[in-house]
């Protein structure tokens, strides 16, 4: 039995958790969660499945459930955060919490020797330097939960890193692949939040749009594989069958399909190195799909992917400029503050207007984090 | 240093193990091989690689490569064949020799505990039941070279058996894969032998417009990966980009991809578990490909591909005669005897004039394979 500690429970990835563990009642069991503002959500979850710690995000989520549940320990805030992800009777801690918050109880997880499945971006690439220094300093290990690197986790098992000639991350092109620059300026919120193909949570689903989420995964892979940027490329692949690949200095190219579905690439960081059986709504059928399509990536029609590349190749504080610089800039968006154009704009100028810090601390980051945020959202 | 004997060097695999090796003179060294009538050839052969041990098909190879090189240890004919697979120096056999003649000293390889680099379809197809039972008592491991066993195996790595929902063997469709049944009654030898997208032997490249090297297949990966015929399905592919794939049953799908290159397989088996570089001609570029298709595959269009499951289904000595049946009818083909259709005629005629035998012997099996040459052969 697997002890689970989950951050960011009431969230996508936290609810798609939970279905994995309902799945398996025998193979895991909950233990301690972090829920967002959703307060009959994460009702629904206690009962369902009984964790002995809960964090809500704010005090009066806490003294509500804490009312309602009296054999349930309650906490809240960020400091209710590092407690679920160090509880000491977890053995894996999912951190599906978003955002850079999830930092801090990341690294005080790693210092907890929990294994730790990462579905949290922003705690590789504001401080990837810091997290795998750790990870590897405790002895831990980080699970993707990413379907691409978990594609990419999953490709690598039984071979050596040493053989590795590049990784190939797919991307779907999101909600408006299939549209020129000119087409984009006057797209919706509505439009947005469409992605052909996954069902995401709202800031991944525009992440998606602008491509900064592939962004953000290729710095996300950068770390976990420890492998240079020039040898990380992506593919447009429309479909999202194919979820990424790695190519081999053999010329071999092992790669990792399937349905679009999380719980997937969840429930394997779970299971890792076994699997279990999974029921999912459909198998993949590539006869009844038919084909597959595969074109060149476009730095210019996608220009948050290429700042990406420039802000991991630079690193230092950068990556934390730009995942901030774009949290804002997606709020502003979702709010109906600025158009969508505008969110490359302002990530751009917060790069540009950014003096870099290499090998910067906790604290800096967070720091230049803060900052970044003041000043993309005086411009929104 | 791996020291390598090959047999069926003159072969089209044969030919392409000599590549790798020739690629890798710090990791590999050939110590014996078997040719074929191809003198010249193997004259070449023997001055490039100078292996310690040569086996010609023929008596009159041999006596004209022993009077030319002093230094070499000649042999030939059957007898030529065991003592190349049971070379002592040798740490690994290639089997690449093509048809029945590879089993008996395939066998004799795994009782001298040698790995073996199996290419050679007939010996599993054969005889599995033998080959496996003697593999697993000498604790010696049957490394495919085939490039969707390859891709299975390669797929394999870091996983459990146990949790393998089916194999996906994928086919281009051969030849003829855009041709209808009333279409294929007037192709000709030499349109049979334009395969779309692979570069082999001329026996091979009938049974991959028959689609009876599929049927092959099939029942060879049923022995390498103790996989029950119902777990094994043939996708149509007609790029033979997705070399096979394995469906796990948390409903993940593991694949290998490459451009048709044998050189591939072959290296791989030599270094599994490890790879080495390949310099191959060009790598593998999805974009400009652009297109994967996928169709269901058509068991009325394919009938070889039914006997085969039928065959290696009810087992016994049913694949022997499939087989051998399928050798007769093709040479009878590539001879201009017998049209495209009569191919499968024939085979069908074999299977169901024959009386099944269950766990059949080794001579069985050879008494089995020599009635069916003579019944086919009396039928062309």
């Amino acid at each position: 039995m697997k002890l689970i500690s989950l951050l960011g429970a009431t969230g996508s990835i936290g609810q798609q958790t939970l279905d994995v563990i309902s799945q398996h009642p025998e193979n895991f069991k909950l233990v301690a969660m972090s829920v967002g503002k959703n307060i009959d959500l994460a009702r629904k979850m206690i009962i369902d499945h009984k964790p002995e710690l809960v964090a809500t995000g704010e005090k009066s989520g806490y003294e509500t459930l804490k009312a309602e549940f009296p054999y349930t320990r309650f906490t809240y805030g960020e400091e209710g955060l590092t407690e679920v992800a160090t509880y000491e009777k977890a053995h894996i801690l999912v951190n599906a919490v978003l955002g850079s918050v999830g930092l801090y109880p990341t690294l005080q997880a790693i210092e907890a020797k929990k294994t730790i499945a990462i579905a949290n971006k922003e705690t590789l690439v504001t401080a990837g330097h810091i997290v795998m220094e750790a990870a590897e300093r405790n002895g831990v290990s980080l699970l993707p939960v990413d379907s691409e690197h978990s594609a990419i986790f999953q490709a690598l098992q039984g071979e050596k890193s040493k053989n590795i000639e590049r990784l190939i991350l797919t991307a779907s092109g999101g909600s408006f692949r299939d549209k020129s620059r000119s087409e984009l300026k006057g797209v919706t919120v509505k439009e947005a939040l469409n992605h052909p193909n996954w069902s995401m949570g709202a800031k991944i689903t525009i992440d998606s749009a602008t491509m900064m989420n592939k962004g953000l995964e290729v710095i996300e892979a950068h770390w976990l594989f420890s492998m240079p940027y020039d040898k990380i490329s992506v593919l447009l692949h429309k479909e999202s069958i194919i979820h990424s690949m790695i190519e081999f200095h053999d010329s071999s190219i092992m790669a990792q399909l399937g349905t679009p579905d999380m719980r997937v690439p969840i429930q394997y960081a779970l299971t890792y190195p076994d699997r279990l059986p999974l029921q999912t709504e459909k198998r993949l059928n590539l006869a009844e799909i038919g084909r597959l399509h595969f074109k060149e990536m476009d730095f210019e029609r996608f220009r948050c992917l290429a700042f990406a590349y420039e802000a991991g190749k630079k690193g230092g504080t950068l990556p934390s400029v730009l995942n901030a610089a774009n949290e804002v800039a997606v709020a502003g968006f979702l709010d109906g503050k600025i158009k969508f154009l505008e969110i490359e704009e302002l990530i751009e100028k917060a790069l540009q207007s950014h003096d870099n810090i290499s090998n910067p601390s906790l604290s800096t980051i967070q720091e230049v984090d803060k900052e970044t945020r003041e000043l993309v959202g005086s411009l929104l």
